[in-house]
């Protein structure tokens, strides 16, 4: 099941299929999961943390970090996925909600090359 | 466009669009994109400091608070969006690859209603 | 050498020796140093994940938790020192100089019991 | 009162002072803490997301950013100490033990320029 083919509610069953048949919900308070959410965030960046940009764009040239890398990426996404569970979140509306805002803070042809907002925002 | 019918390739695209748009690329390293994913993460958590595991669960019953919650959850998922894309993984295999580990680190049987590995692993 | 007769100084040497015997300062820029610390402060977090806020008052009850505890804190005040030896900023006037800033946002008398600028702030 | 002449008792009676001034000890249990500790190293870090690694080196030369880049640092370093108000750790201590771990599992002549422990440990 790639990307292409699989939807966010497909990925948010098999999370929350997960954490039933565990009886997890119990742990699972939005304030837990968001310092789950900051643990793993963590972890992730831990991989980058001593080499450069530079050397980071090419860390796919090394099959064992990158599936490390795609282990915690994944991570990072299941208790994303989780507390958008716990909050009965839709996420497809929510970044869509969001990238309006963000297209008004960063208008495309002031914000090209730079990551700032336009001066007098 | 809900959960339901929008896949994991629509949202990347979105992103991947916003940050062409814009030129971002150049910024838009994995060790910055770590960083970027960290700092949303803590942003998220922010809403949770001072209350308590049950307010938490509350945080629905206001509406306000809910929009900002929900504007947290769409930056970090943007950024590991973005992430995916710099690094072409596919999330989607990442995350069920990732569930196969995680159902042999946790047996359903003996992780019901705790939260670590069963005694001996 | 307890707290009462150790100087911040005394501390960022024993920090800035182990540094430079390991000639580790080619790594330790700030940007990298911030990264670590969110490291390491999320290591700490771990320990308190998934148990509430009266349980994490009573780690010192367990001496191995509250050694791990003690371990992580010890790890985040080592790059915290680490960072102001790389800036050469000078942590105590700062401490101080952010507590009068403190001091105006939260006023004693306005902020008793309640954990956000008064109202109208 | 420089880090030459400020012991770490010092400071963290400052930190206790203000606290109790306010009644916040009820919010200060050690999970808030951790949580509070990794927001603030995510606001660090912020201020260093885009730079590289040599520009992060010359954040001194403009000394508004300087200041902004103290002012998340003291920030840090207050939380850390109100966790060890808390939990009435001895951080000269904890670091100094945590120092002689350091030292075995990065021995200075095997750990010279290379930021990992030493092969086969």
């Amino acid at each position: 099941m790639p990307d292409a083919s699989t939807t966010l509610t497909d990925l948010r069953e098999i999370v929350r299929r997960f954490v039933e048949e565990r009886d997890w919900r119990q742990f699972h308070s939005p304030k837990n999961l968001s310092m789950s959410l900051a643990i793993e965030a963590a972890e992730l960046m831990e991989h980058f943390q001593w080499i450069d940009a530079a050397e980071s764009r090419r860390i796919g040239d090394d099959p064992i970090k990158l599936g490390e890398v795609r282990d915690e990426i994944a991570d990072v996404l299941c208790y994303l996925l989780a507390l958008a569970n716990e909050l009965d979140l839709d996420l497809s509306t929510a970044i869509c909600d969001k990238m309006v805002k963000n297209a008004a803070k960063y208008p495309a042809e002031l914000s090209r090359g730079r990551y700032a907002p336009p001066p007098g925002d």
